[in-house]
């Protein structure tokens, strides 16, 4: 499974988990995974549009909502010291929103294990103004180099 | 927007929310929707499978994975005393799981906005053996009257 | 164990569990003990200072800050669909904040477990001006009859 | 503010901070804090009583209870990517038992902020049997070396 451009290296952050995601089963809750995909959103999107910048929150967090999400789980995650690696790029772009996929696995050199796929679909927002807005031509060139085939779902419903 | 059988009652539970489900953004935050997607899975399967019964934990809730979700996020949903209205009915069964579909809507008399429509997709599992397990034919009975149509989503991804 | 004056039912709210409030060890964690006082502070000053009015949070809700949380686990609970009863009421009132004191318990008709005592110290302030302020007569009055003692904890340090 | 032995470096636990962390008020929850503090003390017994050991759970961490926390609320925490530090240790040993004493603040070169300080009562219990059980020869050895003062709350209740 591979996310994309073979030749280039995925953007991937790097997630701690909490004991606490754990629920009653011993496992990470699949709920809990979802904190780990905006975990890693927001750890790529100050890399992404903010070049690691100033502040703590990008610029673009500041005016995302998330419109719908979709994530297929694949093996169980149990609570570790090591983080999970979480790749993560853009599958669509729209006028006024993008998609982000993700593939929720075990960081290099501690295995090969991929926990969950997921897509998140994004829409831009101002907030001042409390409506939709369009994309930046900044923002579309800085989305550019993350750009990436469909979330590798094992089905997908029609 | 409706679930089964327009001459019947869909079954419905109504989940409280908590203060906390809030985010930064203050309103209703898009991952704790699943976590009232997982209560009112739990309420219902309680209903469907025990009849009510005895135990606080259904039989089947002991044995069901959450192997996918996917949810639309409609309108914000912030913080109120009232409780949500969770439409839940079941949208496919198989041999080994079933899928339910979910509306998160206003309660009769508060108001009509519908916030979500999601679907989770639920493999049957046996922990005692740590394997997957087939649907008994008496779990099939207990959901019979709840079958009904995919959930409406807007836009299904092909 | 007792609240408030003998001859009064102590305010109690009653707050529902969810089953993601079990841990690893399937029992609610004892972090999410606190979200449960939480959730009773919030539905408890609706009551208190707003008379159960029109908006969702009451007016000191919007200005009070927690400084401190003491509790004492008593024993374990276990997710049920029944509710816990929550008895507040406050055991300390200064000129810029209160104390709210807590017993966690069974509901009437349920059972007679108590599962925790705390205490909460709330100190007043004005996001408006982002300023710790004085606690207004208004206010006074409101928690005048839900005076009591201090909580009953097993073990108080020097 | 110090921890234990001015002449040793108290033992540091680097915890990060979700964005979700952040509550309505735009600032790290009360609530999480103590899910904070859990983080840490994952880490520390691992570290403590597993010597970093092979095993994710250390063996004391199996068989420990939350029985009191008790925690000060200094400063708000905002959302930020560098974690806190956690300097934590043990201000109290019992037969059955101990005390774990914690401040939370700013990494060294981070800032010199002080968030909070807590202390948690912990009792040992086997959970094979069910039963509390006595603290072994060689737990009391492991924490030694981290025995300090109470925590330094800056007011105790008598």
């Amino acid at each position: 499974m591979s996310a994309p451009s073979d030749d280039l290296r995925p953007y991937a952050a790097h997630v701690s988990l909490r004991w606490s995601d754990m629920d009653a089963y011993a496992h990470i809750n699949n709920v809990q995974f979802l904190r780990l995909l905006e975990d890693a959103r927001v750890i790529a999107f100050r890399d992404w549009f903010d070049g690691g910048g100033a502040g703590d929150r990008s610029m673009l967090e500041e005016g995302v909502l998330v419109s719908r999400h979709e994530i297929e789980y694949l093996r169980p995650l149990g609570f570790r010291h090591e983080p999970v690696r979480i790749e993560l790029w853009v599958s669509r772009v729209g006028g006024a929103g993008f998609d982000v996929a993700y593939i929720v696995r075990d960081p290099e050199g501690v295995g090969d294990t991929v926990y969950a796929v997921a897509e998140t679909e994004l829409a831009l927002y101002d907030f001042a103004s409390a409506s939709p807005r369009r994309m930046r031509p900044e923002e579309r060139e800085a989305i550019r180099v993350h750009l990436g085939d469909a979330a590798p779902f094992r089905r997908r419903r029609r």
